[in-house]
């Protein structure tokens, strides 16, 4: 009997390849696997690549919803941002895209599951991790770090035998879902160069005047956009295209990578950035001190385990559940502006701050006495007044 | 004898009050303070209104260039932002300007020392605590914590006694210095409500042209503005000058007071701001991931012992050798955009900085081969895998 | 109508004057109520001396299987120790304690309630805050702030109206509860002189022979001593006798208080720092690094926010969750040695554990390839390795 | 021109075998290297079966005085203890061991360097990261990652080729420095089971007597025993033998290695745990809670860097500073009680501690008012109780 190898298929050169080198290589039956978890592709025209690369059996699998309810809406729970700027919208669907190989793999009876990641990258890293945990016994094959092939080596290695690959007039590698997308290519990897233009394409500037919004959240989760509920994935594609079209929502930064080094990195999430500074100003009205120090604490460190591909370390659903358990108190509407490719908070409400203008306001309230201020100051400051005497007399 | 206290004297209606009040209050001389921290200010009015309102003797102190040497750099370099937004303007000077009024204690012999906080304030513990450490015995007066009067009773106060007070066409209260401009008023304490355009005066937009903007930073410090080597005063003068006529620069959020509530904050700080984005932009350019997180948490820690009126903790001191000790190697330059009320980083380089094409980049130079790939990403991953088999087999 | 006042009465001298005290100060009637929390008291003879001190109605709460279970083992659960040694016994008692006065208060229709804490010592923290988040509106008389009576003022006082007072030939003042024993006196305030063996009672050596013990957690949950499942206070009782009995369990160190300075403080628990130290090592046992370290983490902040009087903060039940959703794996047993005043753990197990023979032993199973291994190194160090060639080339 | 390659010799079996097999494997000339970092060894013994097994030349470094201050008193500084128990002793000598190595390779112009860790364990990754750090363009060859011989194997290898080895009636696998012994053996892996006696030899108990000590520490240092002041390696071995002699200084435990699995790991360090225990205390006695707070913090960043191989990454020497800069204060003596496996902290005192009877007595001195105290009270738990109501009403 013939091995057979599940392949993680986005249609692009990479993974078109792979379905032939595969194929070649082994002496084997490749089954593609697609998973739309929202980018804006013609899954026909995926499907038809696949099988004229030599794919035996095409599967395409609808993870949208799952996409945006299980790993996008808990970025804003978490306020994802990895390194305070990336929303990780590649690094949360790539355990999703896992998940949905291995349902395939377990179908079609085999443990050989294959996928695009070059050794270079992070995403090797997710991928691997997402596979090992999810299918006992499973046999990774990543054909991008057998192979040793430039991108030149792979147009010719298609073309050689007549394999068409999707047109990419682009010069850059885009990775794209609901969350966001990723800019990648040798043009832009200079970190001290400007990013052009065209490199852009969720957030050309499509319209000049201020947009003035307001996102409701019903305990952590972003439910209505003036005033309209929508669901998850009907209100990130609106406020992608809403904020997008006022250029809002780039990243460029140079990025510590879990495989050791650097690298400029350059991504377009506009409803990414929108709900969580939303979100994040939000648990700032309504959580303690203490509260917000510890929850921004465990929102740095979740972003960084599923950055890392460490989404299956069981801390993560821990922190995740305390930032649940914290986020059931974060209902209300903040309002904001958006103009010019920026994004500014213009006012928040919410029933469950403990706001109250009776006790902030100078004129009128609440005011502690001199001598009970005094305490309070004397007390506060104590410890450090009186190590400092000890030390310098 | 008479008793004497040395007032510290922004010129404000409080503070001017307070001179008389204390003046009556205990029968005392009152020696008046005004220290230049680089607000906008008539000082020689500043005199004549401290000598009407019945100081015995006043000074005038430039401590322009050591605001800004001591505590605004020192604030890029900690990247000082209190609940991730406020630069710390106000709190930054506040332990200099009590250092200062010190000074003349010393001088004019006496231990009874005056401010104009009240009870409800940050400012109080700021004062309160400079105050008790850099004088053995101090007595502290804050007349605003005792006399209970209300804006429009202080008004009244000035009024049958003939003291003439600064005009305040302004309906908010405003405490400025060289980092930034803070502005209170009832009318803006709602944090539902937008901040009219009018409480802002150094964010006004005045230009619309897109600014172009190199800064270039040595062992961390700011010294050049698109090539122009300048002082610490001038190169945060000039920052907020073209930056703010830009419209960049504001800040409102409900902050967390150290006295126990929340309170809806505004500000200004167009140069702060410029400094701070920058300046960690160049920190992530160069410090090795391990380095980055300490340096957030550090950068936080800091912030919150300013905010809190802890700046003679002798902790903050350390953190900030440490904070300098990293910053040995941010050196280099960094270039953004400025227009419409935003600031955007364009790119930035450093000769200390590890990034390198040859390693980054997908075509060429290093490549883990496969098995070096698996065994980091096996070992990687392995506490967490092996848990789960543990857990759920 | 007369005022009513509701007592916390511990029995000994400063609450039994305070009955006579509010009495007479405040023309109240005392209400007073004692909250067995596991101390050996004898307490019929208390209740006796409140009335014979002025009381009108005695309470007597039973709440030692409370504090046992919603206090004491939450201490287990989050290895509770403020500044790593002490097992917050008073501490937790507190908030429970307030929490039955309020009950009390609640019935008897009065808003005045008292308690015996001076306004140096961290209780009146916990109180005044218990007794704020349970009672909206409490009026809180704590008579020992006020009245400036010596210890020796009090006994005067006492003897004076005839209140006979608890005949305490111990030169210390003890706080006693099921969790531990606290010991206080200016003989044992200097932190460089050695606390007298007189100090100690639960842990005075009363066997030599060496104790070996099996402790047994379900969930985190310490439920069986040698095999034999026990109650919690059971389990406790047990564990601070014969633990006790071998002298280990006592605690001496120079303690941050609350309120702003250094105090030697003494403890004996035999049976906190024995369950603790033996949950810590199962939790070793079990959780990966990634968790362990995060639990410590909030281990430290939890105890922390108890010692400091913030019970309420809603941040404590939060981590506290968080602490219990790892403490789901937590189930094992613990082998310990005790003997001469130490315990030493020998050996523990748990079905959860991820510990393999195969894969530690490096005699057999799983084994990294040298370039598995090697490609593992290489990445781990880069970016260390990368930053020192950037500096110093 | 033959190769050449310095290998890392301790003299055991596992490097003992590989300069034959180097040898033979790449044709090579071997040079051993011994690094004498205070393990208690017979170095002539050493040299004479380094020449037997085939090395050409062989060296013999005393870096005793190095490791000690260096490293070892570091280590008390830092507090430095993996998982709360290890005190890294092993881990401490890799980078020092390889700096060595390294001066021998620079020597004998070669840039092949090899060392005996196997691929399971963690010193392979301190061993390769130092090498790396410290001789560009490095070859290392590890025998053990490559050869998979079992003990069995080598010894068998061993006695065909005639090479002596050392005759190890010991059961168990010994790595032995100034700072601790680390003992490994299949027949005490699993961590359900008792270490037997004979595993341990530092702290077999020798005497019954209780032993009382005095340690000072000058500015962080240990400096002086019982008033006699002695060179960090003569005050370390002191210890280790009058300590040890008591039973003091056993360790077990499972720990997470850097490599992805738990192990059980066995040490003695009775100098260690004696000084880093007494360190410990003497910072609590004199540094603010602010500064003990984060000294903890760092001191656990340290030690995971150091177990984790990152003596090289730049943040170690950062944090170190700090560290160093919060122990110029801490000086003063610490007085220890030692017998029976057990020590016990009895007293301490510092010139630079903020200790004063006079603020901490309940008898005297500094009071705060009852107005005081309510006024600190309220403003330390206000936000959690606004939170509270907001929330619940």
């Amino acid at each position: 009997m013939k091995m057979k190898i599940v392949l993680a298929y986005s249609g692009g050169l990479d993974t078109t390849v792979a379905i032939r080198w595969l194929k070649e290589t082994y002496n084997a039956e490749v089954v593609s696997v697609s998973v739309d978890v929202g980018q804006l592709e013609d899954f026909k025209k995926i499907e038809e690549r696949a099988y004229l690369a030599g794919s035996v059996k095409h599967y395409l699998i609808d993870a949208k919803n799952e996409f945006a309810e299980r790993f996008a809406i808990t970025d804003v729970i978490m306020n994802g941002l990895y390194e305070e700027v990336y929303p990780l919208a590649t690094a949360l669907a790539r355990p999703l895209i896992a998940e949905k190989v291995v349902e395939v793999a377990r179908k079609e009876g085999t443990e050989y599951v294959a996928h695009g990641s070059t050794s270079k990258g992070n995403d090797q890293v997710r991928f691997d991790l997402a596979l090992k945990t999810n299918l006992e016994n499973v046999k990774i094959i990543a054909p991008a770090r057998i192979w040793k092939m430039t991108r030149e080596d792979e147009i010719l290695f298609a073309r050689e035998r007549g394999i068409p690959i999707k047109t990419e007039s682009s010069k850059y590698s885009i990775d794209e879902n609901l969350w966001g997308r990723s800019i990648e290519g040798d043009s832009i990897a200079d970190p001290s160069v400007e990013v052009p233009e065209d490199a852009f394409e969720w957030t050309k500037v499509r319209s000049n005047d201020k947009l003035r919004l307001s996102v409701e959240f019903d305990r952590g989760l972003p439910t209505k956009l003036d005033g309209e509920k929508l669901s998850p994935v009907d209100l990130i594609r609106r406020l992608n295209q809403i904020v997008g079209s006022r250029g809002y929502g780039r990243i460029e930064h140079l990025e510590n990578r879990v495989v050791g080094f650097k690298s400029r990195e350059v991504y377009e999430a506009p409803a990414a950035l929108s709900l969580i500074s939303t979100h994040k100003d939000l648990e700032k009205t309504v959580l303690t001190p203490h509260e917000l120090r510890f929850k921004r604490y465990i929102d740095s460190l979740w972003s960084d385990l599923v950055y890392q591909g460490l989404w299956y370390e069981p801390l993560r659903e821990t922190i995740e559940n305390a930032g649940k358990e914290l986020n059931k108190w974060i209902t209300g509407e903040v309002k904001v502006e958006v103009e010019n490719k920026s994004l500014r908070i213009v006012g928040r409400r919410s029933p469950y701050s403990p706001y109250s203008e009776k006790i902030s306001s100078y004129n009128k309230g609440w005011y502690p006495s001199d001598e009970e201020a005094r305490g309070f100051i004397e007390i506060w400051g104590m410890h450090s007044i009186l190590s400092k005497k000890a030390r310098y007399g």
